[in-house]
């Protein structure tokens, strides 16, 4: 028998995703659907998902359970959003209403348009400003289905600006539920002061703000943006060594517009994850196949930015690779904080059925962010993160556009979401 | 001095859409924004819409006026939805699911799948069960923006049913305050029972249907799918023209699939409207053009279906077409009851720029469903329908993905939700 303190009973349906993660092929496409679902946890962790026999068999509720009657829900793993910027200040909105009046990528750079505006912002916002920023942006990302949350730094490009975006996230994870996964991104860019002096700023990325990250705990992940004008292949694979060897797991925005080989080169380094993906080659994907390195898949993107091209989502799958979704929320080229979305851009856009993309949103998408321990399923162990939403059939989840379909939302256990807004 | 009883105060940025309509060429992108601007409304109709200056000189409050402090929203009209199929009943999500699995259409249709569930489900409602599905949905559409929403029989295609659907209408118009632009639509589809007959179901529809629709009053549009399969362009001239004699307005389901010379005839019998227009031809763009028939571009249906094809919408503004955007919401090509998505997917998956979409989703919407002279700008006269948006610019109703910006909503004057919520 298992104690139980929470049980969601009588599920319409329960989604638990369980079988392990990564998952690939026809895995991929299997939901573990429970039709009359119950889910049983205790202390934030759950102990039973399966069918109401099991539940009467094996559970056992302690005197002050809560139980919540399930019937007009379908239950799923809560997203989890294995990418975003999140730690930013300042908006891009102008950028974007010029971009789309016409004016070309070199109009906006004159106007002082672009990443940098980004850079400046974050430069000049303090700390405390970025830890509101997250908190409000989490709400919203919560409300919306993710309750865990990769997030990279990379608008900082200084040591103590990379720093304070990280030690934001920090503090940020510690005023809010969802579980934060913080990357170092310094090289997301070059940053102005460094041009033409990029092994400068490379070895400033290695030799110091690095060694920093690390010894105080600041980051899970090194990520890499390795795309013509940005970090070649050869320079990212030489930074991805050196973070694997300080004790860093790896990601690299890969392939993203052009063909580096990025793919192919995350796979070989053991990166956790390559990212973007619109450009990969054929190797690339038979080498993330081959390879235990996910293919996180952004549809945000090239929707956002109007792109014609998309990510090959089936080949991927066909191939056999681990594809996750990921929102890849900036203010420059996916403003989208709502997983639900992600999920729906995966299936209108990508061609990805309901079903795998709501693998690719949870177990998947936790094994990109390296938590596959604890999230991203529902299955005895994990934490109890579960989405109430109130629809017939979890069809409903891309059937329905533009409607949020999380009525509540549990946390480890807790009541974060309720009707629609954050407790 | 005009008197007022509500007032919206200092809005950060008012968007009048002033100028009448409807809008085409360049006047498609004037939203007619006031920057700090001040909108006063008398018993639900605006008062005045401008600046502060002009707002002190001109108004003078009622004992009771309400104030709303607008400093932090953007404030717009109320959408309009001038293309839906709002009274049907059933689900096609099992449909919808089998679909994205990879089913060809003939593997629905074997299983039975596809319109005729939706007929077989809408004959099955009685006409209470429409009237509160109608009720939901109105709500769900009201909180996504749309303040008034047109709304078409079809999935009765008998006399009966087509006059169930249209009472239903009728009921909730009563109950509800969003303005229901009644159309009818039994030109939807010929039913089984009269394959082979269809001159005896065109029959039917005009010489039957028709006269209980006009004596009644029950619609003020009627509406013909013109397609390959369906409704040829003779006899969708023919009906047209019967309608107009009955007193209705003409709309044309035109050139969705297949170019049949829809638009074009829908230009040449005065029809308010050609909808859909995938597969419009230049002839058909040029008529368009230089007629009073709205463009009406419905981006929910090839993003719902994964179609690559999209409505030539910069071809069509280039024309001096007057385009306007709706959702076509209905169960099998396009289940999305959000105005704001419709917007967003007007400029993401059309090519419009911000403006040109909050226009075609505004004013030009207004004309399209005939309600020009009520709805669709806030200028003096008009409905007090405006949307209150927790935005910093209107840039925002489009730049971020996967939130829904209306905080607040007026119709004609009242407050009809407040925190995102139905009152």
């Amino acid at each position: 028998m298992s104690r139980a303190d929470l049980v969601l009973a009588g599920c319409r349906q329960l989604l638990t995703c369980r079988g392990g993660a990564p998952k690939r092929g026809s895995a991929l496409a299997d939901v573990g659907l429970v039709e009359n679902g119950w889910l049983a946890a205790l202390r934030g962790r759950v102990v039973y998902a399966g069918d109401e026999r099991g539940f009467k068999e094996e559970v056992r509720l302690e005197p002050e359970a809560e139980t919540v009657d399930c019937r007009d829900f379908v239950v799923l793993p809560g997203f989890v959003d294995c990418h975003t910027h999140l730690p930013f200040a300042g908006s891009r909105a102008e950028e974007f209403l010029l971009r789309l009046q016409g004016w070309t990528y070199q109009q906006l750079a004159a106007k002082g348009l672009g990443i940098l505006t980004t850079v400046a912002a974050t430069r000049a916002a303090r700390e405390e400003d970025l830890v509101r920023l997250c908190l409000e942006r989490l709400d919203l990302m919560l409300c919306n289905g993710a309750t865990t949350v990769e997030a990279k730094s990379g608008y900082g490009l200084s040591f103590e600006d990379e720093i304070k975006q990280l030690q934001a996230l920090k503090k940020a994870a510690v005023l809010h539920p969802v579980d934060i996964v913080p990357t170092f991104m310094g090289a997301h860019e070059i940053p102005p002061e460094y041009r033409g002096r990029r092994e400068e700023y490379i070895a400033l990325l290695l030799d110091t703000i690095l060694p920093e990250v690390r010894s105080r705990g600041l980051a899970e992940f090194f990520d890499v943006f390795c795309e013509t004008g940005v970090f070649s292949a050869e320079e990212t694979r030489r930074m991805a060594r050196a973070a694997r060897a300080a004790g860093l797991q790896v990601k690299v925005h890969a392939d993203e517009f052009t063909d580096l080989g990025g793919a192919a080169l995350a796979a070989e380094e053991g990166a956790r994850s390559a990212e973007h993906l619109l450009a990969v080659s054929e190797e690339g994907i038979r080498k993330l196949a081959a390879s235990g390195t996910a293919a996180v898949l952004l549809p945000g993107v090239p929707f956002f930015l109007r792109l014609e091209r998309r990510a090959p989502a089936r080949a991927l799958i066909e191939a056999g690779a681990v594809v996750a979704l990921g929102s890849d929320f900036n203010p420059g080229s996916s403003m989208v904080a709502s997983m639900h979305l992600v999920l729906q851009l995966g299936v209108f856009t990508l061609g990805l059925n309901v079903e795998e993309a709501i693998v690719a949103a949870t177990a998947n998408a936790a094994y990109a962010a390296g938590r596959e321990d604890r999230s991203g399923r529902l299955e005895p162990g994990l934490q109890a993160d579960a989405l109430l939403c109130d629809i017939p059939h979890y069809a409903h989840l891309a059937y329905e556009l533009g409607r949020n379909p999380i009525r509540h939302a549990f946390k480890n256990g807790r009541f974060v979401v309720r009707d629609g807004r954050r407790t």
